[in-house]
């Protein structure tokens, strides 16, 4: 059968019924690609599994919460969706309100928003309002104006994105026809975190013999690690600007999934952000954003503390949660620039040694 | 069964055998789009789907070709891949090549490669030389080379990305259970209409009754149109920078999958380029880069010509080669602003009126 989105494919596992209907862009569907070379490279004996999310319609896992939360709001009569975004929420809002032939507003925080997450909520028409203030201030307001006025917010604290989010798990079990014994994945507003642990703990309970609980470790940036530290970061800074997030609105959800599941919510540094994303990009030909990265970051940093026991037997599962085509001006601005190179097939040859 | 990319799916339909090494980022099986609002806001009454080849994981078509001319180049054991690329070539290039665990090197033409583009080749670890010449330049330098030195052309002049591209094809008849009645696409290098074309041809020749043959619509940009002219354009010009090309390699067998199905390549401005581009984005949630809106901007063009007759029976296929987050700049440059405004709820309410 030909896959038509995760509202289809998911429909029994989902709050929807024959009225729902169904705003999607076949979002879901996203491949669990088998590392080649990283296991090697990072001198790790286990299997890692890449789940790249950048391959959805709007390049993240957004879009995976968004097709139930724009069908919803359609189904209650709604005209407005509103969010607040470090960029990749509004993109993915923006596209389905274009889909559904609605309105979307954005607030998105002061200057740190990447260039192509812009790009998208602007061509898709939605109204896009920069706030002199962080992702949390706008979120508040956000909270605020949908209380209040007909607009349904559309946040990872709107119930039906969780829903929406929760089949990548769903994915990653049929993938592998087990769960993974681990995954990694980055936290901001902790909305994923928690939705993942929802669609792995509605398997084990479906099929307990075969979808064993994974391990959930998730990883802040260092500069905007509040569930680390324990107390919200007032300003929270990282090159990771999709988890640029001080004060997590699904804070208690990730603390459960992380004490249910036996894992560990730990920080990353920018400089151990930015490397992963070099790495996985380079030994694996999957380009992610920066925020995304830090789920590589994570598994590096406890391979290198070796905190695998019996790694061989280990399979695991890393979420590359958007496409690093989102942020190219970070991509760009870290790596080797193109050499400038005449015309000439003897000049060339000098640069590439033959 | 989980979807591994399309050389394991097509295996029987591609020249590979049990020993090729199979090199994929599970590439294909891209959706058919069925557009939703574009028929009303075009005013027209037949089917319209889009092809969203942006969901690919380098962000175009270029990765269905590359799969097989990386499998193919590693299988004849090649330790170098090297190509003329205006970008999503070489993207895709780079990361096949960094999965494959080979050298990339890449020839870009001066100054005119989108941002997003240029960010992948480098982050997935290629050579990126950028030359004073374009790129009809660049593509004879890369001939001469790779016929000199051990290096694998992987443009598509190699036989093998015809191959992979042509699957294409076979996914749109598979998805409607017939073949589309139009096809409208880019053209550039004309690789692809070529592919394209042999994929219907293959599928029509399996099932002629089922699979009716398609007319092939190509548009090139006004500023690069060298089939519609009749002649190489010595400094082809457009802003979809990906099909700046004065001298397209497959001219002839364009010309031909145009006259054997009786279509037409004709040409499409800048402005009608990026009036599709926006409307595409706008009513559907569906954000391609430049160069794919042509497909958009030819059927609004034919729409207009009242080239159809009997619309209302009619179902058309239009390419979208590649994500408009390949190309972020010429989206920001020509959309709305994002407004800034203060973080308190009344100077928001004033901008979004209630
Ligand atoms: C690319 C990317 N990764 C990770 C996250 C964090 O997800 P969550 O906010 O659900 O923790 C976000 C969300 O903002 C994101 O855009
Ligand atoms: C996005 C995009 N569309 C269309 C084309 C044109 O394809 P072809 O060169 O095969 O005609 C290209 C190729 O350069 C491209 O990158």
């Amino acid at each position: 059968m030909v896959y038509k989105g995760l509202i289809e494919k998911y429909r029994e596992n989902l709050p929807v019924s024959d009225k729902t209907p169904v705003i999607s862009l076949h979002e879901g569907n996203t491949p669990l690609i088998p590392a080649r070379n990283l296991p090697d490279k990072l001198g790790f004996n286990g299997e890692i599994y890449l789940k790249f999310e950048g391959m959805n319609p709007t390049g993240s896992f957004k879009d995976r919460g968004m097709t139930m939360a724009v069908s919803k709001a359609v189904e209650d009569g709604s005209k407005a969706v509103i969010c607040a975004s470090t960029g990749n929420t509004s993109a993915s809002a923006a596209a389905y309100a274009a889909r559904a032939g609605i309105k979307c507003i954005v607030l998105i925080p002061e200057g740190k928003i990447a260039l192509g997450k812009l790009s998208q909520a602007v061509m898709h028409g939605a109204e896009v309002l920069e706030i002199d203030g962080n992702f949390d201030e706008a979120l508040n307001l956000v909270k605020e104006l949908s209380s209040k006025y007909p607009l349904t917010l559309v946040n990872s604290i709107n119930p039906f994105r969780i829903e929406g989010q929760k089949t990548a798990a769903y994915e990653i079990c049929e993938n592998l026809e087990q769960s993974p014994d681990y995954q990694f994945m980055p936290v901001g507003n902790a909305g994923n975190i928690t939705a993942y642990w929802k669609g792995y703990k509605e398997y084990n309970k479906a099929e307990p013999g075969k979808y064993a609980l994974p391990k959930m470790m998730g990883f802040q940036a260092a500069g905007s690690a509040p569930i680390v530290e324990g107390h919200p970061i007032a300003k929270p800074e990282t090159i990771a600007t999709a988890i640029r997030i001080g004060n997590p609105a699904s804070w208690k959800t990730a603390e459960e999934a992380r004490d249910e599941s036996g894992g560990v919510i730990d920080k990353v540094t920018d400089e151990e952000i930015l490397e992963a994303h070099r790495i996985v990009a380079a030994t694996e030909g999957v380009f992610c954003e920066p925020a995304s990265a830090s789920s590589i970051a994570g598994l590096i940093k406890y391979i290198k503390q070796g905190y695998f026991k019996n790694a061989n037997t280990v399979k695991i599962a890393c979420i590359l949660t958007g496409h690093g085509l989102k942020d190219p001006d970070t991509a760009v601005a870290n790596a080797v620039k193109p050499k400038k190179v005449k015309a000439e097939i003897k000049d060339i040859i000098n640069i590439i040694g033959f």
